[in-house]
This record gives structure tokens, sequence and C-alpha cells, in this order.
């Protein structure tokens, strides 16, 4: 099956409030990484909803190994972007996506994130087989 | 025994970073509290270290209630604040507190906190009789 | 006219993503005042859209003065909550408003907060005359 | 001149509370870049305290082109860390930083960060002269 490249971006809009600015007038740095997880989060729930649930259910978590950041433009107060995540690859125990955070057609910030997945005691663990495949589906 | 009200009160020395400012170029509201829970942590901390650290190891914690603030003033950008805290009031399973955050001598923020205390359960439970002895003599 | 007080209140959801919680693995107690600010940004964009937007450009803004918060239970990670906001009393140069945070129909957090109008100099300034007008149609 | 690496290495020790955490029990990702941000900000105060004053006053600052995290552990609430932070290189308008987190001889967290001057229009700028040669000094 052949699928178009936009069908595996996923796209989560997020507006800058005032708690996502600092004194130099633009979302500060660290909070692009907030923008970044809430859309990881809509991203597992959109492509796997309850096979994501029963994994945090369970007390499985993914966690954040690796994250490059480049920050090519600022998103000021009241701005409206967009988080385009796209699962890069996926895994037994870990995961990789591109982030990249757009305004009115710029894209402000590329990241890439490197995802393991823990166990409940909070060591790595296997991706559930389930929403494994469900991740595949759109990587 | 008589103790003076100076020896009561409790000071947190805190530094502003861009993280806790926003675009109006002013420490946002919330952050204050942030400011205030890190004083309480360090009040609790020199009041009674090995008591509260014990609280905490047996899944204990203390939780807000209810806050009131009142925003007089605003810190900027590399002021360094004071969090002044006093405690009012120790109960069974609560405890009242207010806190000041100065600059300069200029008093820009006042809370009053109520908290509660509660056992690993997440239920309300009483305060250990040796804390809340420690607390007593400061309060 | 007569307006029933549905109409008066604005309802802005909020999902709680992981930077919201704390380790006691609920929603930290200052966060519910940003899950606030932005509800009250939401309301004035739908009260007031063009004119919020050009009191922002000049350069005015609205502070919080005082705000009281009563907790009376906790969000969770991935709870969806919503924000109830409802303006109690607008002024000159003031407004108050009732906030609510709910979920599923239980009411978790009630702020009041009194807010006042900055101008560009940051000193007090009047609510420019059709804001208030088209807020007061609200209140 | 030969300058030991210890000589070079500034450390900011910080304290890890409830507002850094999540509900997975540890520090947030995106909050080590804040503790970044406060070790930075305190290392130029060391360095160059009246110049880099000045550069703020006169509305330049530094903002983050790059950063690349790498996360082998993970704080948890009450953990002291310590930031260590290198001037790697300072060129005209850039300067670049390795940062890392530690605790109790554990590396917790590697940071590499790229930094941009800019001006008080927004646009990049030169790094005073003197602030950099104070720089260089400890590079």
């Amino acid at each position: 099956m052949v699928e178009a490249p936009a069908a595996a971006t996923h796209i989560t809009p997020i507006r800058v409030y005032y708690e996502d600015t600092d004194a130099a007038g633009i979302v500060y740095y660290a909070n692009y990484l907030n923008f970044a997880e809430r859309a990881r989060t809509e991203m597992m729930r959109d492509l796997a909803d309850g096979l994501y649930a029963r994994m945090l259910a369970d007390g499985m978590a993914f966690v954040v190994r690796r994250c490059t950041v480049d920050y090519a433009g600022a998103a000021k107060l009241d701005d409206l972007v967009e988080v385009h995540s796209r699962v890069l690859n996926v895994g037994g125990a870990s995961l990789s996506a591109e982030q990249t955070v757009w305004r009115d057609g710029e894209r402000l910030v590329a990241m890439e994130v490197k995802l393991g997945c823990i166990g409940s005691d909070g060591r790595p663990a296997r991706i559930p087989a389930d929403l494994r495949a469900a991740i595949e589906k759109h990587a």
C-alpha cells in the first residue's frame, strides 16, 4: 500500500497563552517541549486510543531518551501554532518521531525525539504488540 | 517562652529567571504560587527536616485546600525576591500559613494558604505528632 | 432583557497533560491558575474578539490584582476538565470573575479573580468603553 | 595560559520541587531546560556580572538556536542536583555550551546548547567585545 506523506503527519493546533511566553515577548524555549508532548499524546490518542490508554493503565509510559531542537523562529502571545508530528521509526521498546511547530506556513521549531517505553517498575519494557502495530501503520 | 515575631518568619530568597516571566515582562501570576511552595518546603526542611522527610517517605503530603493571593507589585526578570513564610495555625490535619513576597523592602504579593495533610491513600490524615509539635514551636 | 445564567457562563475545555501534573499524580495547584488564564482569554475572544485584540494591540492588558482559590478535588493526567468562567462585575478599570473547574459534573476548583486594566505604561487605565460594554452584556 | 578543566566548569546547585516533577514521579523532561537556563544565567553573572547586566540593559539577549538533550537518568522530588556548565566556543554573535545535570556523582542529563546574541530589535547582533573577552577567558 502506498500512503501519502500527509496521511502520516498528525497535526495538533495549540494557542499561545501568557504562561507560554517569557519576558522576551516570545514562547520560552523549554515550552515548545510541552507543546511537543501534548502533540505526541494527541497523536497516540488518535492512532490507537484504546491501546494507548491500556498501556498507561498498566503503569507503562513513554519517556524521552533524547531530543534535538532547532529554533528558527519564535511564536508570540496569542499565536495559533500547529505541531506536526510524524513517527519515524518504531522498535521493540523505543520510538522516534519528528515534530515541527508551524505558524502560518512558517516552520518555527523542528524537533527530533527518541522515546523509550518503560514498565510500571520504571525499567525499559517492550511496547505492547497491538499498540506497536497500530503505530507502525502510520510510521 | 516568648518568641519575637522575626524568629517565627522563615525567609527563602528566590531569583527570577526567564521561565518565571511572561510577555508582560513580569513574573506570571501563577508562578508566585511556585515560589510559595518552594518556600514552604524550605521552611519545613528548616523547622523539622528529619520529621518532614519521614512524613514524605511514609507517602503523606501537604496539599493546598485554599489560597488567597493579593498582587500589589510585580517582580521582574533577574530580581532577587524573598518569600517570607509564617505558620499561622496548625491543627490535627491542617495548617495555615501567611506568605509574602518582597523585593528591596517592598511587599509585592501577599498570600494566605490553608494546607491539609493527606495519607498515602490520598485521604485526609493527621499530621504526625512530632512534626506537628515542631511546627507549633514556630507558629 | 432577561438573560438565563447559562448564557453568561463561558466554557473552555482543557486536557490535562504531563506538564500540568506533579509527583503527587495530580494537577499542581498553581497550574489551575494557568487554566483559568487560558479560559479568561478565550472568554474575551468570544465576547469581544476584535475589541479585546485592539486593547492588546494598544499595549493594554488585564492583570490579576487578587485571586482566591478553593481546591475541593484534583484533576489527573489525561482528564478532560472544563473551566466555567463568568464575569461578576465590570468597573471602569477593573473586572471580577468567577471561574470553576469541573470534571464529569464534579466541581474540583473554584476561583474568584479580580483583574485590573493597565495601559502600555503599566499604570491603571480605563477599560475601553466598547470592550466594557461588550463585557457588561454578558456579566 | 593553561587552565585546568575544573576552573572552566561553572556549577549551579538546584533543588527539585513539586513544580518540576510530573505524574511519573520524576522531573518533567522540559524542565531540565529551565534548570539549564538558570545555570547559564548564573554562569554569566559569575563570569562577567556587570558586562552581562549591561548587555541586558541594552535590550540585548542570548536566545537558544539549537539544543540537544540526552536523558540518561531522572531526578526526583527533593533531589539536590547540580548543573555543570562549560562554554565550548564563543563566536562573534553566538556561543555554544555543554551543560550536564548531576545527582550524587551520577550524570542524569547532558545537553549541548547553541545560543545566538540578538539586539533590541530581535535581530542577530554581535556579542559586546568586553563580554565576549570575559567569556573567552573561561571557554
